[in-house]
């Protein structure tokens, strides 16, 4: 079997058969196909995309480049979230104390954030202490301790998607929903769970930007996951404007602890809820939706959730005062305030370019290597819809150099609509892909 | 720039700006942009295309990536042929004494045989002695002294299109029109020309099985060159059989000497004339092609064009007396033949496995790496057309091994299609592209 001739018969529209994608992914984990050969594919996947058979195999052959756990030991089904990026996208942290608190597993393993949008990996990391590269035998321990464990990825998952990843990323092959499910969906199979729910994020401020663009991806991943004998739901939810009121590391954990006391923004609640709802259906913890919500509800009214946070940050050597005492997270020097230049409602918030302001303060990367800063972000105090006077505050940036303030303040002075009227509201999740 | 920009925006099917393409070019000289990144973007421009801006922008950029000869002190102009290859097609060593014997300059820089087709340096070096590898100032010397000199592409000249080259070949991306095109003309343009006669194969044969591909490409190639002013035309030529009787190095040198010995197969002749009339119109040497032809056909009456081939041969240090003496070039130990399972007529003849068959014999190149066997081939003693009676002799191999000798008797014997019937004879140029 030769590259050249797989990359021929896919440059040609031609299905490549499990043996050919096989042969590919090996190649790609030890070093045997040179990069070039590998790139020239991926376009070529990008050019003719995938069928669901080669998709499958794709999955399956990254997914078994590397070690799968097996958490089938532990008593409860093993569940968890996997959101495809956005801005202020942070119900991970919510998801994960509430789910376990009620009794299911949650092994999760998360990623770093890349341009305008945040990654889990970054919030977590701004919890003083908090280690989130635990190796596997801990991610376990703290698993069977707390319910649910939060780590990064490890050499020893997929490690071919690792490898296909970095190429993507540097020969603009990033956005193919074949490649992007794969590289999702073995991930997070070799999390040992039972069942998955997807957060598929479609707006202004996600990778999809067009809704159709989403349910394919969606339909990819549910289907990719359900063939492999799990239990896979897809939410396709709204991006057009940042999720909370909070954006940057700290300030996201502060209004994940804000959820977790019973408080915070609804649209942020609602939608951490109804995440853990379909988890709770998915796992059997409840049959229905809206008893999936009620102990959910439950978790956080009851602090339940709120201490099973607590107990996995002091697990992963954070300092799980945090909860009681959010003042105790890094926290930027300055603050500066962008005011509505005119009365009126909020009509629209450019929420990619919200993302990138948070960026530009230090708070995401602009490449691969950037460090984050993790007290600096923005706290929006209007949201789309809100009525809003002249003058009026619309925004306030958390920062530490003034220089990072200035290309950020330019952004979000252009970055909220205000109009005569109030737009319609629109729901929080569009649709769902993948319910029994 | 970014290389990874400059992927994505041909990836969306944008145009690239000549800066863009420059910076490519530059980077695959100088090893500053790896080969994954170029690899993709190879990839990308199969996928998308290049409009003529793009095309007239990478074939400058890589006729500068090196040395561009400058012939312009020889008194007369400067011409020169390029085929995009078949099976026995070896017209450049009659065309090249025709129209050096003429008083034109044929500076003419050629490649080697790979797959089923054959190359120029193949069969010059199955004259013992004979030099491709001239320096360039010994190839003036060589043209300035016999009118024509035969070389190989040296490592000045157009550098960015040996390493793009080799890389569309391990990478499946050989089968652009746009990165076909841009790789002859920056090679054909630094021989420092005047003019062009391009010979584009079609049929079972040549590279473009499909007649409108090659006139794509003719085209292509024909306003590439005119608008980098030069004067261009392109024949469209029938491929579909074997050109000539022989194919094999030593026996193709052999043919060519009978054609300038005024003998010879007739479509061997007919195309060579054809093609050195073209040039001599487009070197302003006749006024019309029929005079053209009437030009090159004394050449060969007067055995002027024989004594230029003599000429040539002994500057680059081979033995001329193969001139006169054919039966001194390298010569096969055995012969096997190939006869017809019945009476009728050769209806077809199966090009490419052909070409194949002559390969396997050890006559061509099955990978870059391989040695060619200069002595071995096939001599066809039928052609499509010609009647046959049952265990008539269709063809003869020359081998050397016997292991060889199996793999290409077995493909021998299927090349061969005998009917009832003569098909209707078809026209050796289909189509010329870019006459004035």
């Amino acid at each position: 079997m030769r590259a050249v001739d797989i990359i021929r018969k896919k440059r040609d529209a031609a299905e490549l058969s499990r043996a050919e994608i096989e042969f590919l992914v090996e190649g790609a984990t030890r070093d045997t196909i040179p990069d070039y050969q590998l790139a020239a594919w991926l376009m070529a996947v990008v050019w003719r995309g995938m069928t669901r058979a080669e998709l499958a195999a794709l999955t399956e052959a990254m997914l078994h480049s590397g070690v799968v756990l097996d958490f089938s030991g532990l008593p409860a089904p093993k569940v968890d979230k996997h959101s495809t990026g956005g801005v202020g996208d942070k119900t991970s942290l919510v998801i994960a104390p509430v789910v376990a608190a009620a009794g299911l597993h949650v092994p999760m393993i998360s990623g770093r954030g890349l341009g305008h949008t945040g990654g889990t990996l970054d919030k977590l990391e701004s919890i003083p202490g908090f280690n989130v590269n635990l190796p596997l035998k801990e991610f376990r321990r703290v698993l069977e301790a707390s319910h649910c464990a939060l780590i990064g990825q490890t050499p020893e998952i997929a490690p071919a998607d690792k490898k296909l990843y970095a190429l993507r990323d540097v020969t603009s092959t990033v956005e193919s929903p074949y490649l992007i499910c794969a590289s999702i969906m073995s991930k997070k199979m070799a999390e040992g769970i039972d069942a998955l729910v997807l957060d598929v994020k479609t707006g202004d401020g996600a990778f999809m930007k067009r809704q159709p663009d989403a349910e394919y991806l969606a339909e990819l991943m549910v289907e990719t996951g359900t063939r492999m004998g799990k239990k896979v739901v897809a939410l396709i939810t709204d991006m057009e404007q940042p999720l909370g009121r909070k954006i940057g590391n700290a300030l996201e954990v502060a209004e994940c602890v804000e959820i977790l006391d019973g408080h915070g923004p609804a649209d942020l609640r609602e939608l951490s809820i109804e995440l853990s709802a379909w988890m709770f259906v998915l796992g059997a913890k409840t049959k229905t939706i809206a008893e999936g919500r009620a102990l959910a509800a439950e978790m956080i009214a009851s602090g339940r959730a709120r201490d099973t946070f607590r107990e996995v940050i002091r697990l992963q050597g954070g300092d799980p005062k945090i909860v009681d005492d959010p003042k105790r997270l890094p926290r930027a020097r300055h603050q500066a305030q962008v005011k509505s230049p005119r009365a009126g409602y909020v009509t629209a918030i450019l929420c990619e370019q919200v993302g990138v302001a948070s960026m530009l303060l230090g708070g995401g990367r602009e490449k691969k290597e950037d460090q984050v800063d993790a007290a600096v972000g923005l706290v929006l105090e209007k949201k789309v819809g809100d009525a809003v006077g002249a003058g009026e505050l619309l925004c306030t940036a958390h920062y530490d150099l003034e220089e990072r303030l200035v290309h950020a303040l330019a952004l979000l002075e252009k970055s909220f609509e205000i109009g005569p009227t109030a737009p319609p509201a629109s729901p929080l999740v569009r649709k769902v892909s993948g319910a029994a």
